[in-house]
């Protein structure tokens, strides 16, 4: 680990991101996806699970109010403090009460955190006082100790932080300081920023290794990377040190998690908080473990403190964890939780098409894993499976409407099966409105509305370009602005020009990243020192007035094979152009797509198609289809080798536009 | 229907078993299973899970005594009637209560109907005392108006016939009578059958059309084929009335099931009881559905009512059930319910390998239908799936030694899997011992020890012969005594020979099945009139002194196909003998047995083996398997080509000698 090598993710309020593709997915967010998730927080979506968020804090600031007026004299009503908790059968029955899940607050914290990177690159007045309003509720709803979660404010204080395992206290105050430092950066407005602050002020006061504190730390993770950026925006050595002991003391013996339990520990296996990754000091572990959204979130968490602490056994772990990860445990889409028992991991190689979990926010999370690593020692791996999951997995979790959403993405649907085989009950044939639990789809929100904070990171005078996408990047090299405009047609063509326009002469680097997929490229660029090391292409130079490279990353279409130890891909092939993984879809090729083989002997071709109302590339070849023959047809089981295919044209559509048409069968991988 | 073919079973009073093959399992069921099952009953089997059976009969006998001395005076204790009556975490905190699941009583039950038919093979005094002397014990827990269920007698009283969906008391009367009529057959003693009467009776006095009566009908099937029996056995009519009371009954509106509950029916689906095949009256039923033994076994008793009745609706649902199970719903090893969700029959051709359930019991139930098929009108293809579910799934769920048990039979293993994926949880790679939820090993106790009746069945002057065995059967046909000696040695030899003496000149048929699986065969009879037709050789003449019919149906090594809607066996080969099903399994051929393929070219060859103790006929051939090359094993998935495949001697076993050697991977369905 080099410090000087260390970045930072490139301010979005620097970024202005002029991406056909990307700009595309960012208006959904504004324009679909932002005002949809208002209405659902408030629960006004017609014929989707209300939220019950907005109303809850409203009840919990009433209380909070009444507290205060009355002091000693108020008196708490007490609930149940059941993790979900239930409308009353008949709703004019409903009380001042929470209902909901126990982390129904996030919902909000999360629509925040989009809107304030949308209003980085769409200001919008409106939006802004809408956003205001609501900051204003939640404020309000914050105790004079700084104690923020609606769930126990409104149910019963008496039970704050008695279960950090199961409940979602910490994993609130993670999502509000993310949330209040992305509105805070867009508006540079702190209301809710000191809302954070004083929560995380209270946590630190209770939590960490002094004698009297608390040995705890959060059943589902996100507060350690949310902690790490709150110092990095504010300075305060606090949450720095809070983040780190949540790092720390996670898994140690004897487990916290079991102290304050009361259930009785049956089962004494050492492995029993694998799901949360808490069954080992972290730097002890060395395996992706557990549900796959909490681990990817606690492994950012300790790539930041890595780098924040400069700990190379901490990095040390990171990197053994990621490479378990990528070489056994990762789909081809950047999807990762082979099983949706525990939304988890599964073992080594064992990822099933059809029973996939897959979960879009466990997607998300990898992609802020590995921007971290990045940010601490730039090489393509990260960035490689960063492209993957995010042109995949990522946006397969959305409709190309942005009106409905995936939490699981399978690499092979028979819409049959989703709706008969209990087994497969997890797998949706077509997207869902909004989710009771709906963490999909506003994570889909944020990370979209920051995603140039993924394609680039920069040091005091280098600027890394991860991904590639239109944008106009503004940046003071040695007090000399300089403004850098990149253009790309990603992901449908691999031709990309970097143009740098330096008012003053200005000695900077840019290091552009050559894409794993692309065997042979080219890239021009005005003379200067040109290193190549990890996968980036590091052109260092006096720039002056307005120069440019150009490259091309030329996108062939690709069979994919997969590790002879995947027993679910043996004999199957996938297809691949560029960073982009590609499907067949029953509205393109028909049912029964288990027939369908593509020999090794068959073209492919790219064609430019507008099928979803806008350019994507689709690959055409011709395949083979068995034939339902009637002596095959009847029998169950046949002596005869006798087998007939017949020819047919196949097309394979980009994997993330799929289910569009309406309920179909899917596949990714195919006989070959 | 034709009432003139229907045959019966010949009685096992009868039959003398010969044959080696079926004579040992026999001798595991009589020298093994029937003593581990009674010290099992009785809570002596040291690292099993105890069944408590004995002891509650005891304690209800008990209960049965002091009631009836104290009459109005006798005060009933009450405790829940909760499914699974767990132990205090004390042992010693014991009390004089019911312990274990509801259905327990029925451990006995299947019991004492293994002994019955045993003591027709082998006599045995010393059985046949604790047999007895149980059967006392069992009687005492009566209650005087007939009812026995020592689940209510020992918790409460007044929830008898409160919960016919899910409780399992006509389940027990089922069993109580399958048992009650197997010992009397075999012993001609009646204690157990009057008790069995007595239950029957009380249960008529409350169930069926009449007025005032409850109209409810069995959560579990099985007193259907049993009261079917019992009216046979007895004559008494109104036992075959109460049995097609409840098959005519059985998923009419409004549901029965609906009726009796407490909780809120919140799924008003048509579905909603089609895991109890309770969905639609059973004539409406076209598909094989819901929990796989439940459907089997009433199918045997609409079978059984069909004949007893000559209801040609009622048979031709049967027909229908079946060809829909046989054609879309079998394993090839004759096992059914492709889903543990449920322990259910999945959807049409959802046969997955390694998730697969296919239950000991439900291939049970399976035979118990086929026959009573046959018994109505005979035809190949209901023998031809008995054979192949006796020789594969059934005895797969016996261990070689007797000593422990499968409930489920997958079709592939891979161990890992088994330990580390929830999803396959319910697939064990090794044999259990006894279980909590005894029901397969004593059903596999009751099928093997009468096996004989599966084997035959006659009319007056015919002779069925289903499956070959060596046996000698006697029949008196038009008052003569003829004895027929059936010689094979199956299921690894195709030669058979039937010798029949006639002491006088007797007119009879005797009737062959030509196994499917027998493409060419021969048969040398005494001159005759033979009529071959539906599957079977029949040949009638006058039998005169020692006469002998010679057969040979040569076993070829055949490479079955899955039809082409089998998603899970596309591209694959099994390997089938004769009756016998094989697999490969890694004590044999290594680990990774995904890699394996086996050519189309590739030559099998059979040898005598004694691998298992006694004479098996494995198959040997050269297969190849894909190698675990450098370049492919570092990377989850590349996009090289290239393939390397070695040549490796693949060994096949029998299927249901599978996991006899430690824990290690299985497979049935090879890649060609």
């Amino acid at each position: 680990m080099n410090q000087k090598e260390f970045s930072k993710p490139v301010s979005l309020r620097r970024v202005q991101l002029t991406d056909s593709f990307w700009k595309m997915e960012m208006e959904l967010v504004r324009q679909e996806m932002i005002p949809y998730q208002w209405d659902a927080l408030n629960d006004r979506v017609e014929g989707a699970e209300p939220s019950y968020c907005m109303r809850n804090f409203k009840i919990a600031a009433n209380i909070t109010k009444q507290r205060a007026e009355l002091g000693e004299a108020y008196q708490e009503k007490k609930f149940s403090t059941e993790i979900f908790q239930p409308l009353p059968e008949d709703e004019n029955l409903m009380e001042d009460r929470f209902y909901g899940f126990l982390f129904q607050d996030s919902d909000f914290y999360k629509w925040i955190e989009a809107v304030g990177y949308s209003l980085t690159q769409h200001p919008d007045k409106e939006l802004e006082r809408i956003a205001d309003e609501a900051i204003e509720i939640v404020s309000a709803a914050q105790q004079p100790n700084g104690y923020l979660d609606t769930y126990y404010i409104i149910n019963n204080m008496d039970h704050i932080f008695t279960n950090l395992r199961n409940n979602h206290e910490l994993y609130c105050l993670g999502h509000l300081t993310e949330g209040a430092i992305a509105y805070y950066e867009a508006t540079g407005k702190d209301r809710l920023l000191k809302v954070a602050e004083r929560y995380a002020d209270y946590v630190e006061s209770l939590f960490g290794a002094e004698d009297g504190k608390l040995k705890g730390y959060p059943g589902h993770e996100i507060a350690e990377m949310a902690l790490a950026r709150l110092y990095e925006t504010t300075n305060n050595e606090k949450y720095l040190k809070l983040s780190k002991y949540f790092i720390d003391e996670r898994g140690k013996k004897p487990y916290y998690f079991d102290s304050e339990s009361k259930e009785k520990i049956k089962d004494k296996d050492a492995l029993r908080y694998q799901y949360y990754q808490a069954h080992l000091p972290v730097r002890e572990q060395t395996e992706a473990v557990g549900h796959a959204v909490r681990a990817a979130y606690l492994y950012s968490g300790m790539a930041d403190i890595a780098r924040l602490t400069q700990d190379e056994s901490l990095y040390k772990a990171c990197e053994t964890i990621w490479d378990d990860m990528v070489s056994k445990k990762l789909y081809i889409t950047g999807g990762i939780g082979g099983t949706h028992i525990g939304e988890a991991f599964s073992f080594a190689y064992d990822l099933p098409n059809d029973t996939a979990y897959a979960e879009t926010c466990a997607s998300i999370g990898l992609v802020f894993f590995a921007r971290r690593m990045l940010e601490i020692k730039p090489n393509r791996k990260y960035a490689d499976v960063m492209e993957k999951a995010l042109y995949n997995c990522v946006l397969s979790g959305m409709a190309l409407d942005g009106k409905s959403f995936f939490y699981v993405n399978p690499l092979e649907v028979l819409p049959e099966a989703c709706h008969k085989d209990e087994r497969k009950f997890h797998v949706k044939p077509v997207r869902q409105k909004w989710f009771g639990c709906a963490c999909c789809p506003p994570n889909l929100a944020r990370i979209i509305s920051s995603i140039a904070s993924y394609a680039y990171t920069e040091t005091e005078d280098t600027l890394f370009v991860h991904l590639y996408m239109g944008s106009r990047i503004n940046k003071v090299v040695q007090n000399n602005d300089v403004s850098i405009d990149i253009t790309s047609s990603f992901p449908w063509d691999g031709a990309v020009t970097v143009q740098v326009d330096a008012a003053k002469p200005t000695t900077m680097t840019i290091a552009l990243r050559i894409p794993e997929w692309c065997n042979e490229y080219e890239i021009n660029a005005p003379s200067g020192d040109v290193v190549e090391k990890d996968g980036y292409y590091y052109i260092t130079r006096e720039w002056n007035g307005t120069e440019t490279i150009t490259m091309n990353f030329p996108m062939k279409v690709k069979r994919i094979y997969g590790n002879p130890m995947l027993r679910e891909n043996i004999g199957k092939v996938a297809i691949t152009r560029g960073p982009i993984v590609y499907c067949i879809e029953e509205a393109d090729n028909g049912n029964n797509l288990h027939l369908v083989t593509l020999p090794k002997e068959a073209q492919l071709s790219t064609h430019t198609d507008h099928r979803f109302g806008y350019e994507v590339t689709i690959i055409k070849g011709t395949g083979r289809k068995l034939k339902l023959t009637a002596s095959s047809s009847n029998e169950l089981y046949h002596g005869s080798e006798e087998e007939q295919f017949e020819d047919i044209n196949l097309t394979w559509i980009p994997y993330y536009t799929w289910a569009n048409r309406g309920e179909g069968e899917m596949m990714v991988w195919i006989r070959q």
